[in-house]
């Protein structure tokens, strides 16, 4: 993918942003440039040559930026474009990587000048450890990418955000609505981090634990090491989706429950089986 | 450690028992037989050297065996045990790695000679693939491995018993009772398991779920892919245990819907702070 001409700016320089940056890096965009709060990520990262030079002004960074992208929480990345909406670039397009769409995609375009661009995004992709030093570009290897382009997005910026995702290793990404987004994601991330957390807090009783688990407890408890102040803002603004699947997760649980109680092995297989079928077709 | 005065019987070759022989052949026993309903497996052992001459009368076997490991499921080795029990070598040490312990040693302990001994044992150890083909001795590496004594038990046969785990790459055993084993595991393998089993079940509307989904759902439904038949045995023989740890799960994860429902971020940030904190303890 040529980007020769392309001056990039990512906005927080964590993991995902720093991810991002290393693997835009192999790609030889014109000016590769970040934004950070802390000014010594910003300087690591310049004397590891992932980014260009790090003393520019923000505002001379978003006007002469092709692309932004957005690498902060949710909250954070309404703040920051709604404060910097002045100083974009006439026709940049700025994407995200929130781990919820519909909020942020509509109280975005609420604000938007008519002459940018913004396409929603979010890469299924990282790891538990946070921040710079622990940003790789690997991460993105073969991950999922979901896009959730709304009417205001054109062909031609799709194909642009399209390619640039599968040039840093990513699969194709996959194009849904912002509202489907966030019904799905209630299933396959929020509900999976409640779960570990409930699992891991369930029993306390267990003095050492550590000597007592396998593989299966730590896989399935290792999302419970999460960030909270994070999750606690994802799954308040997923709310209603977030407990409409903890109400069909528990029945589903439930009705296990009952055919254990009532040594009904057939519907126990057939529950066992149809898990083991679907799971196989994950991989 | 030295076996080289010990002939060592492995009754059944597949992902544990397999595994057993690749990594007890380094320690050099003096003979390492192995027991299979499969005779092709027992060849493929024998021409691998995993195994030493794989033509052997079972009873030939079992009367020059010092430890016997059975690797089958809980009621096969049950009824190997009661099969075979005139063969065994006066003396012998008879150990299992069934994941249950307290329903195998009794019913061992009511019918066993008493010239042997049986000890009861739990590899907490394992991945997706069974059989023979993907046995591989760095499943022990590092891992878990609970020993459930009775008063039946000598303290030199433990010892014996604690020093072969050690020497095979396991962590050093920890000893309980086998009820308290099978309440635990209820709790880090059955637990988790039936979630698995849910998780996946409870939504199937979505077509493309593998393009939807990262890291956390793959890592919290890992265990999904399970062997069925095995796992009905298992959560059937240790019911009660089992739909108690359900009832804790469901009401500690309807304590965190209640808690979204109301808002109530001070109770969610203590759960997560508390999950987190848990969780970074088993590393």
């Amino acid at each position: 993918m040529d980007l020769s001409g392309f001056n990039i700016t990512i906005v927080g320089l964590g993991l995902i942003g720093g991810s991002f940056a290393k693997a835009l890096r192999k790609l030889n965009p014109k000016h590769l440039w970040a934004i950070d709060k802390d000014l010594a990520t910003l300087k690591k990262a310049e004397e590891a040559k992932v980014i260009d030079f790090s003393g520019l002004e923000t505002t001379y960074m978003l006007s002469e930026s092709n692309l932004i992208i957005m690498a902060l929480y949710p909250e954070d990345t309404i703040k920051f474009i709604e404060k910097n909406m002045a100083h974009f670039r006439s026709g940049s397009i700025i994407t995200d990587i929130c781990g919820l769409k519909a909020n942020i995609i509509t109280r975005i375009n609420e604000i938007l000048r008519s002459d940018l661009e913004f396409v929603g995004g979010h890469p299924m992709a990282g790891k538990e450890l946070a921040g710079f030093a622990n940003a790789d570009e690997s991460i993105f290897e073969n991950a999922n990418y979901l896009l959730t382009p709304t009417n205001y997005n054109k062909k031609e910026t799709l194909e642009f955000i399209e390619n640039l995702i599968v040039a840093i290793g990513c699969k194709k990404p996959i194009l849904i609505s912002a509202e489907e987004h966030d019904r799905i994601i209630a299933y396959t991330s929020h509900l999976p981090h409640l779960i570990a957390v409930s699992l891991i807090n369930c029993s306390t009783t267990e003095k050492n634990l550590k000597s007592l688990v396998g593989g299966s407890f730590k896989d399935a408890t290792r999302v419970a090491a999460l960030n909270s102040t994070l999750w606690l803002e994802l799954i308040k603004t997923n709310k209603e989706n977030v407990i409409d699947i903890i109400d069909c997760f528990i029945a589903d649980l439930l009705d296990l429950k009952v055919a254990i109680m009532n040594d009904d092995d057939k519907k126990l297989l057939q529950a066992f089986k149809s898990a083991s079928n679907r799971r196989k077709e994950l991989e």
